[in-house]
Parts: structure tokens; sequence; C-alpha cells
């Protein structure tokens, strides 16, 4: 593994956080706030360490990457740039401890949106807008990782979900990537504009609908207001946020289609019908059963709740317009159960991603078949194409390893003194890069009473989720670091 | 699928039942009690049915069975005969509830051990005898299904684990299986009598010695005191049943190597080597967080508790020296997660089985190689061969059942209303086929209190967990069903 060429692209993604950190302060500027210095100083010394790496680096070869080299600057870029994506928070004094400021950046920048901060109303418009920031540029930075990077690297069976507009596979990461990253962050742009001008025509503010479309479009869940969304209670905007974080918890190649006109792209998709079904079974059961515990029998009012609240878990967004936490047990337990498959692959939303879910499904059903014919050869089919065994054993892999480290985390958490359910529920939601728990990090709560130590366990949990768990461990796996 | 021989085999087991009940009445007969009269008549009713089944059918020519026979014969043998077992519950009127008395016997026969009675020293000799014995014939049953048939049928990848008295695989069921079930029948007899000599060497009476000797080598959980093994409040007690609950979670095909002499085998056993290693790890773990938060800081009490409570959980036998559920959260989530992979393959102990979940994470790690040399081929090995593809397969669909079996339960238990922590740790418990779970179902509590419905439904877990999933969800399966 070649050092040089990692430094680079780390150089070059520390220069892109400080230069997208400009926005933060034009922001500050605008409100005249004294947060703007420090803002502006995060920004300068992030535009200045990367671009000194970049000039006393030689620069990038970009079709000499390799799949080794990927996965050491994958990983290691989503844990720097939050550390110099911190910076605002701690310069300005708004969060003055370092776990906090690194939580609250890496929550950001993995699109989860758990937050330490127990009044985010206090924060200046600067630092509001940065925050929200952090969701955006990781979300852009997962669609293309996930569509168009680690397809090429083989992680999780991701090959199986890449964007038609990705070339053909192989061994290097080619200057495609370039090519499919810009189309898809140009159909990112675009709807994260619509979403803004459909919350303003509700009569959100434009910085909220602004920060409020960076939060859904990345699936993140950081709101500018204590009360999440729950704060505007209007049945439009929560329809409109309904609708967004449905768009976010898509498979972008699918919206890629669907602007072209393929509509019937989306109902030809396994998972995306999959994601479908079962969003609209979990609202049917959560609605019936809530309305009478929680919403003094109005049936109405407890679809709008179960709606908003099941598609922000399952989107993996974390927006809140309830508090589920004190709904009754068995629409908690559904809540919690779906963090586990949570969005579509190629979307920015998190989890194991119903794609993986319904395959193994799948195989685990053609198992039937071969109990009773033995000798027959019953292939999986995926979007009507005979799924690669390989493909079926890399899915596998990747759920165990998933379900391990979900336990492992659980373990660490209870250790570390909290409670069952919300050391569950809290490394399940980090997992999933959604955000709110249940029990006392549940969604109107915050993470701001868990011990420094779990703070960084649910960072690494952020982390693995949100990096499809293999580009993670593969950096500790003895093949890596043998030549 | 033809009835004739499966309505014979049941007949078969009908017979055997009631033939075993006998046992019952001796015992009721001895200590003069007025269960003598109804556990006398329950046998005679179950020997007449069996009977008559066997005598008005055609006798079963066994080397014609098929596969798809043997998943209904099984299955529904299973159901069956917990019917004709409940009736000393229900003729005594000891357990006068129907739903009750399947629960109670049902748990029995699938050696789970949860129990609806919260007087447990009130039943006579006679059923209380009775009670221990549907776990050792269900014990007996296991033994001989997962290492004898199971392999045969190909379920669950169970054909890695086959017992070497077994002969090759054959597409039907042969006499062979007889011969296997002999010698594995001769050894569970032997070690049967070996535990019941040492508990009442330690001061046991000779009844309860029998009953918690049927109970421990069934990995079953039910005891003749309301305080479990606790009652004894003996170290040496506890110290004779934790080594017997090891015994019983083992392999049994492993325990015939070894008594004729090949030790070695034992640690050659890629699973038996992960069993002892997990539970030392767990033991060391709960030791240490709760000798100062339940045990005053004494060290020896709290390994003492901690080897006892954590074996009888991974051997899903459900014995308590203690009450976990009040033990810290690391402790309890630690049993939780214990209860996923359980017991060894070809044991009388429940659950995942920690074969299948060693074999997944072999072929988790396999992959990180896999992503590095994109080209190599790299065989998963296990005891020192490598593992076919499809029984990796076929472990892998069982885990993904397994689980979503598990997440169904658990929401359906919260929909009958019990609180999260509960339903599922009910629902892990029972599909472990262990007994006790957390929360209002822990090891000093009961399942008296659970609402009708949901005992229904963790019947259907502990009959799903026993048969290894796909036995029975099987018969769900349209392939089944087509001719």
């Amino acid at each position: 593994m070649r050092i040089i060429p990692i430094l680079t692209v780390l150089g070059f993604l520390i220069l892109a956080i400080g230069l997208s950190m400009l926005s933060a302060v034009g922001v500050s500027a605008y409100y005249d706030e004294p947060d703007f210095k420090p803002i502006l100083f995060s920004a300068l010394i992030s535009i200045g360490v990367g671009t000194l790496l970049l000039v006393f680096l030689k620069r990038l070869e970009q079709d000499e990457l390799r799949a080794r080299e990927g996965f050491a600057i994958v990983t290691f870029g989503w844990i720097i740039v939050p550390l110099f994506g911190s910076l605002p928070f701690l310069l300005s004094g708004a969060i003055p401890d370092f776990t906090d400021a690194y939580f609250e950046t890496i929550s950001g920048f993995t699109t989860t949106g758990a937050s330490i901060l127990t009044d985010v109303e206090k924060l200046s418009h600067g630092l509001l807008f940065w925050r929200s920031m952090t969701h955006w540029l990781g979300g852009m930075g997962i669609i293309v990782l996930s569509l168009a990077v680690l397809p090429l690297l083989g992680i999780g069976g991701m090959q199986l979900f890449r964007a038609e507009v990705a070339g053909p596979t192989k061994d290097k990461l080619t200057p495609r990537v370039a090519e499919t990253a810009r189309l898809l962050w140009g159909l990112y742009v675009v709807i994260t504009v619509a979403e803004t001008i459909m919350l303003t025509a509700g009569g959100m503010s434009l910085f909220d609908a602004v920060c409020h479309s960076f939060a859904t479009i990345a699936s993140g869940g950081f709101s500018t207001k204590n009360a999440s969304i729950g704060y505007y209670n209007s049945a439009y905007i929560d329809a409109v946020v309904t609708f967004f974080m449905f768009v976010a918890g898509t498979n972008f190649a699918l919206h890629y289609s669907g602007l072209r006109g393929r509509l019937k792209d989306y109902f030809r998709d396994n998972e995306f019908v999959f994601f479908l079904v079962s969003f609209i079974v979990a609202v049917v059961i959560v609605s019936a059963v809530t309305a009478g515990s929680s919403y003094d029998g109005d049936v109405l009012r407890a679809v709008r709740y179960a709606t908003f609240n099941i598609m922000s878990v399952m989107s993996c967004t974390g927006f809140a317009t309830a508090d589920f936490a004190l709904w009754v047990p068995l629409a908690q337990v559904i809540l919690l159960f779906l963090m586990f498959p949570g969005a579509c692959a190629g979307s920015t939303g998190g989890a194991m991603k119903n794609a993986r879910v319904l395959l193994l499904l799948k195989a685990a059903v053609n198992e039937f078949s071969k109990l009773i014919h033995p000798q027959a050869v019953v292939p999986v089919r995926y979007n009507g194409k005979t799924v690669d065994q390989d493909v079926l054993f890399t899915v596998a892999g990747f759920i165990i390893l998933y379900l391990v480290t979900f336990a492992t985390g659980s373990i660490l958490m209870t250790a570390l003194g909290l409670d069952i359910v919300t050391s569950l529920s809290a490394v399940a939601s980090c997992m999933a890069n959604c955000g709110p728990g249940l029990g006392s990090v549940g969604p109107m709560a915050n993470y701001a009473h868990v011990p420094d130590l779990a703070k960084w366990v649910l960072d690494a949990c952020m982390l693995v989720g949100r990096l499809e768990i293999f580009t993670v461990f593969v950096l500790f796996s003895r093949s890596f670091w043998r030549s």
C-alpha cells in the first residue's frame, strides 16, 4: 500500500471540507454573528492543511489507485474529515468538549443525526448551517461511494446495485467514477432545491428550509429546532418531508432512470417494492395500535404520525414529530426491527439495506425447494436475473458481521452503564445511521448524557454502519497488511 | 405424500409415550398418591390410541419412508406427542387449563423448561416425575433427530455434524438410523445414571436426583423445586449440574468418540473449542461485573453463580441458582446474546448452534481475503475439511430464517401486551429451548401471567427452534405440497 496517493486524496477531501465551510462563513456574515470568526478560522485551517498535503505530495495519478488503497482512503477519510468538520464547534465554544464535538460531527457526516446538543436553538445560524451541511456533504459522499466506488471494490454484494450510469467493473478505480459522481450529484442538488422550495411554500423560513432539506436528502436528521419537524406542527410540512425522506431512502440510480422518464423501473425493482410494501404494512399496524393508546382514537392523527416517524426510521433519517419512545411496546419493537433492514442500497439511508435482506430471504426460501428436490438446481433470482452464488455469500457475510458488530456494540454500551433498551436501540440506530433510539436516547431526548467512552463506541458504530462494514473491518484483516 | 406411513409412525410415538407414562404410574403407586389413577388413565388412552393406529394401518415398511414424509412425521410428531403427554396434568386437575397444560408439556418435550406453574412443589411425585420425563424423552428424540435423521434430510447444514456412528448418506431414511439411535441412547442412559449417582452422593434424594438428571441431560430445565437448583444452595451440586449441563450441550458424537478413548477428538472439534472459549470468556466478564454489584465483592460466589447460570443458558437448560434478571444490564445482555448461538450441534441443547455461527463467521472473515485478492479462491475450512458452498448456503438460510422468526415472534409478543425486554427475551429463550428469559419471565418468575395467545406463540417458537426451523417451515412451502 502506498501512502502518498492516500494522503493526496485525504488532502483533497480536507480542502473540499474547508471550501464548503466558506458557505457557513457566508451565512454567519449575513446574520452578522460573532461565530463568523471561528468558522472562518476553521475553514482556513482546513484549506491550509488540505493544500499543504496536495502541494507537497506527488500529484495523484487517478487510474493507478488500487482496491486496497481505496479501502484505506474511504475509512480514514471518514475518520479524518470530522476532525476538521468539528473545528467550528470547538473554536466557537458552542461544543467545547472534543468528544462531544467529534460525536456531533461524525454523526453529521455519516448522516446519522444523533446529537449531544440539549438546546439546538441556542446555536448561531452559521453553526446550524454547517451542522446541516455536514449531512449534505456526507450524503453526497455516500451516494457516490455506494453506487460507484464500493461496487468496484466488491463490498457486500454492492456490485448488484450499481448505478446504471456507471461503466463496466474494472479492477482499478477508473475515471468513470468521476463521471458517475457528476451525474448523481446533479440529481442530488436538484432534489435538494425541490424540497427547499416546497418547504418554503409551507411557510418555513428559507434558512430552516435549506437546513432541513440538507438533512432530509442526506437522510441525516439534524434539525434547527429542538422539537425537530414536530416544531412546525403542520400536516403539509410533515407530508413534504415524508415524501423526500422516501426519495432519499430509495436507490438514486432509480431516480436517475425515473428522471429520464423510465418510471416503470421503480416497480420493476424488487428492493423498491419490498421497501414500499414494508412501509405500508408498518404504517397500518402502528397506526392501528397507537390510535387508541397515544392519539385518543384519532385515526387520522395516528396515521400522520406513524407515516412520518416510520419513514424517518426506515430511511434512517431520524427526524421526529412524535416521541415514539412513549408509544406502546409493539410500535417501538417494530421501529427497532425496521432499523436493521433500513433503507435501499444506493440511497443516502443506512443499515443493512432492504436488498440484502431480501436477497437472503429469497436464498432461505430457496432452501425449501432444495430440501424437497435435493437434485434440483434452483437459482436465486433478483430483478429478473440469476444472482451469482458469490454475491449471495458476500451478502450473508455482511449480515453476519453486521449482527456481530451490533451484539458487540450493545455489550459495550451496557458495560458502560446504560440500560438494555437504550443500549440495544442506540447501537442499532447508530449503525443504521438513523439517530434516535428508544429508552433514554429517544427522539425527544439526546445523547448528551451518554458517557464519553460510550460516545466513542457509537462513533465507531456510525462509521462501520455507514461504510458497509467490510470497508472498515478489512483494514483489520491479515490479508490487508500482507503485501 | 402418503398418509398411512405417517400415521403409523405417529401411532408408534403415541404408544411409546403411553408406555413411558407407566413409569410415572409406578412412581405414583410407590408414593401412594391419588394422582395414580389419572396418570394410569392417561397412559392407557395413549397406549390405546397408539395401538389402534398401528393395528388398523398397514405396517410401515421402513426403507420406503421418503424425505418429504420425514418432515411431516417430525413436525406433526412433536405437535401431537404433547397432546397425549399433557393428559396427566389435565386429568389430575393439576393444570386444568388446556393452553397451560399444552404449554407445560411442549415445553417439556422440546426440552425448553419454560413453566406456567407458580408452585411446582405442590405437584405430586407422579406428576413431577412425568414432567421431568417429558424432557428426557424429548432429549432422546432430539439426539437421534439431529445426529441421524436431520442430516439425511439435509436440514440447515446438519450433514456436517453427523454422528460418526451413522452410515453414509442415502436419499431415504434407512434402518441404519435405528442402529445409530441404539448406540446414542445407550450413551444417553449411561450419562443420566452417572449424574443421578453423583447428585445423590451430594445429599439429594433419589427422586429429585433422577428428575434433575432427566432435566439436565436433556438440557431441559424443569426442577422439582420452586427455587430450581438454587434450593440446594450447595457448591457441590452446582458443580455437578454445571458439568453435566456442559456434557448435555456438547455434540453426543464427540462423547461417543470420547468413551472409546479418543479424548483428543474433543479439542480437534472446532465447535467444541468455540463453545468452551465463549463460555470461559463469558464467565470471566460476568463474574467481574456481578461480583461488586450483586455479591458484595465476593469474587468466588460471583464466579460460582456466573459459571452455573451461564452454562445453563449456553446449554439451553434453563436451571437457575440466581435471579439473573436482577444482574447488571451488561450481564443480562450477555446472557440474552448467548441464547442465539446456544449449544453445540448434535447435543440436546437448542438455538442456532455454535457450529453454524462459527461457520458463518469463518465465511464472513473469508470475504476479507476475497476483497484483497478478488481472483483467489479461499475455501472455508471446518474441522480441517473444506466446507461445501451448498452447506454454507443452507446455514446462512437457517440463520436468516431464525432471525426473521425471532423478530416476528417478538412483534407478536408485544402485540399481545408484553414489554420489550420480556418479549424479546421470551422469544429468544423459547426458540433456543432454554426456558427463562429476562424481565417478567426471569429465572425466578414463570410464564403463568403470559396471555393465552402469547403462550401459543411461544409454543410455536419452541417447536420451530427445536426442529431446526426448516423441518417446520418446509411444510408451508409450495414445493412441499406440489406432487
